[in-house]
């Protein structure tokens, strides 16, 4: 279909104003934070930005008519092009679509539109003494839909899990226009195994199976009480030892995080106030939960982790916290210090490994930094094996850019040999879709069949999470 | 197929001693728990019990070609049928096939085979202060792979969630004998958005899109302290309002557990020296995580909890805990005492309805037990809303029979209506697949549309979970 005809159809069935086609907006629609979508521009050839079901619904009875991709996409936070259509067509905004219908202490639930931010909505219910516990980094602007559709998670993961775990009920317009909602038309239980369980397959679906035009989300108690443990280790091999001996000694921090020797050093140049020691790994333990738990569990991990720490610090007033945290706060920042002029690339950054061979992957990830000639950062989630790597570089030299395709090529393959996975928590999108068959073996003719079924003409966020049969 | 040669072909593909076919034997396997399969009696053609994906593949592609049902079973303590083969043909039984292939404690996770006992696990576990933590009723007897086709949940899914939760990977042999693993070919990653979300569709599945052949499992560290607070209530109303102050206090029980009037009275007949008090309702609060952790909670609770009840009671020493928990652990035995001779029938026993609607759906019950002549005893989980009926009558009597499948229809319709479940942890199997469309509307095409795609033929454990669309 001509570009002209596609505007014109649109605007046939969308309330005025909902269209977006100037060649500059639609530039904002052509990236995400992936290198990826740095190395290319994919425009789309028209945006609209519905603000209803029904409307939705009429974009993809349209779009299916006449075979257009439609790619949904919340605030592009992404790190994988998840949102970015890289087959031109229709990108659906439903960032704008930001209603909270409803929070409904009573039965400890929030009903949404796609478009609430996360750190939005947890402010709401902070004020209630409740939360939505996944915690991405992005969380002042990430948007509910996207972290559905992204099974996003975060820092608490370790304790609170992901996403999934919080969805309840979705509604849902399927590719060719029909609505669905799954969890119970009318439901506000907090538990069910009523039916099949498609509400969690749409999340973490990126998008490819439908579009998430309402989200009902569990929520959960507010713990009053917080705790921050700083362990710094000579050796790198004895940080994951560590996180497994306070595993074993009954606890479960709502947070573990890990800043390797690499990070250290960026995080120094970056901010030398911080001046953090010159060690092989940190280690930073978050607790949550009662005045008094925080503080038992505070003091049981530090007499765990002195064991093998050389030193460790504990704290539960809000400053002392921010400090212990800083190094943490900034390294994502700090990474591209590592040379100067530097660009960190978000590519090969989200593999997640057993814990049992996090010391082994963060050396082999050096190694293979040097074999390909990149500077590489890493730091990560460590509690749930979740290492992200920033390879640093400079982007506009050519041979650069190979050497860095080639390295997190390599990271990629590599986490996978080692019984990981290439994406822990950011997504497949368009960049990780090659590594399924390595990853899934015969299970991708199963997502395939699945997809197919839901959307055979293959218009819903095409190039995305499962790749297409290789002829 | 006749028989006679579907036995001969059986024993083509499988090792001698796998096949039961003596219809004494049979027996065993034609019901579960179910008022469904004390109505009738639904006998398999033969029983096999495979120890190898191999063996399960082969039965499996020899039933595709032959367009034989089969039914896969653990333990078959379900409440649905969903493990009875109300089409006749073969069942799988996956009881023999316990193996632990692997407790892997560094990266906090296990690997098992189906017909392994929730019980035996967790003991295995303990041992080295970990645990699974979902904790159906049933956890001397249910099997892992039974609790992950009905994810299967329990007394602590308020904190803990559902088996889904903690389910990392599994492996699957398809109706036509294809073997898939999810989760990663080799993974051993606790956490992983990388590929379609298909783990999570076959839990709670209740077999009908595959057999369980393999199942990776999330593991925690098991909390060293626990506490009970008994709270007893004079009116209704007041319990569910204790629970949401309790939630609202900042503190999220590991279990919250209602016993309302007709409960008390059933287990004060049953052991009149547990002599509970007359009352409207009983709630028992267990709260665990470390010793002074539970100490600030269960004192918090009793505070929140003392503005209405008319007694509060508090216990940490197992024998105390054993003692305020002793009406809980026999009400499900107890119920049948509330008339001489009656027996309590599992139907219409799993409702989970919104937590600010228990009181009015309690009373609501009873009513409706009133209108149709049957007498009922409510307990439950009522921290997720999940509210155990047990209907008291004489199976014996075909009068009775039909007053009980009259009630629990209403109930089930009932629950809908207020916005809750037609079950919060006990599946759907042959006796709840009709009320689907009530409570699911056009979601139950896409859950059809997906049964499909994977079962073509319609083998795989017929009649349960999803209806066949009507003529």
């Amino acid at each position: 279909m001509e570009r002209s005809q596609l505007i014109k159809g649109l605007e046939q069935i969308l309330e005025p104003g909902r269209i977006i086609s100037d060649p500059v907006d639609l530039m904002y629609y052509s990236f995400d934070s992936s290198f990826l979508a740095r190395l290319n521009k994919f425009m789309p050839d028209v945006v609209v930005t519905p603000r209803s079901t029904e409307e939705v619904s009429a974009v993809m009875r349209f779009a299916y008519e006449n075979s257009i991709p439609v790619t949904p996409r919340g605030a592009g936070t992404g790190e994988t092009c998840g949102s970015v259509p890289v087959q031109g067509g229709i990108v659906m905004d439903l960032s704008t679509w930001d209603t909270i219908e409803e929070i409904d202490a009573a039965n400890m639930q929030v009903i949404v539109r796609p478009g609430v931010i996360h750190g939005r909505l947890n402010e709401k219910l902070a004020a209630m003494g409740m939360f939505f516990p996944p915690d991405p980094g992005s969380t002042r602007m990430c948007t509910i839909g996207g972290m559905v559709a992204n099974n996003a998670s975060g820092l608490r993961a370790v304790k609170y899990g992901c996403t999934e775990q919080y969805v309840l009920g979705l509604e849902v317009v399927l590719p060719n226009g029909e609505v669905i909602v799954t969890g119970g038309l009318h439901s506000r239980a907090v538990k069910s195994v009523s039916g099949m369980n498609i509400t969690k397959l749409f999340v973490g679906s990126e998008g490819i199976l439908g579009v998430i035009t309402r989200v009902r989300l569990r929520i959960w108690p507010k713990p009053k009480g917080r705790g921050i443990v700083m362990a710094v280790y000579k050796s790198l091999d004895d940080a994951p030892a560590s996180v497994l001996e306070v595993y074993q000694s009954g606890i479960l921090p709502s947070g573990i995080e890990v800043l390797d020797q690499s990070a250290i050093k960026a995080v120094n140049l970056y901010k030398p106030e911080i001046n953090l020691p010159d060690a092989e790994a940190i280690l930073l333990f978050e607790v949550d939960g009662n005045p008094d738990s925080v503080e038992w569990e505070g003091n049981k991990i530090c007499e765990v982790a002195r064991q093998r720490a050389i030193s460790v610090e504990w704290a539960t007033d809000a400053k002392r916290m921010a400090s212990l945290w800083e190094g943490r706060s900034v390294v994502a920042t700090a990474a591209a210090r590592v040379r100067p002029d530097g660009t960190r690339v978000f590519a090969g950054e989200d593999i997640s490994v057993p814990l049992s061979k996090v010391a082994e992957v963060l050396r082999a990830i050096r190694a293979l930094g040097d074999k390909h000639g990149v500077r590489v950062v890493n730091y990560g989630h460590i509690g749930d094996g979740n290492v992200h790597t920033a390879p640093v570089i400079d982007p506009d030299i050519p041979q650069e850019v190979e050497m860095a395709n080639a390295l997190v090529d390599d990271i990629h393959r590599y986490a996978v040999t080692v019984g990981g996975t290439t994406t822990g928590e950011h997504g497949v999108g368009a960049v990780r879709a090659k590594y399924a068959e390595l990853e899934h073996g015969a299970a991708v003719g199963v997502m395939r069949m699945i997809k197919q079924a839901f959307d055979p003409k293959g218009i819903m966020n095409p190039g995305k999470l499962v790749p297409k049969e290789e002829a």
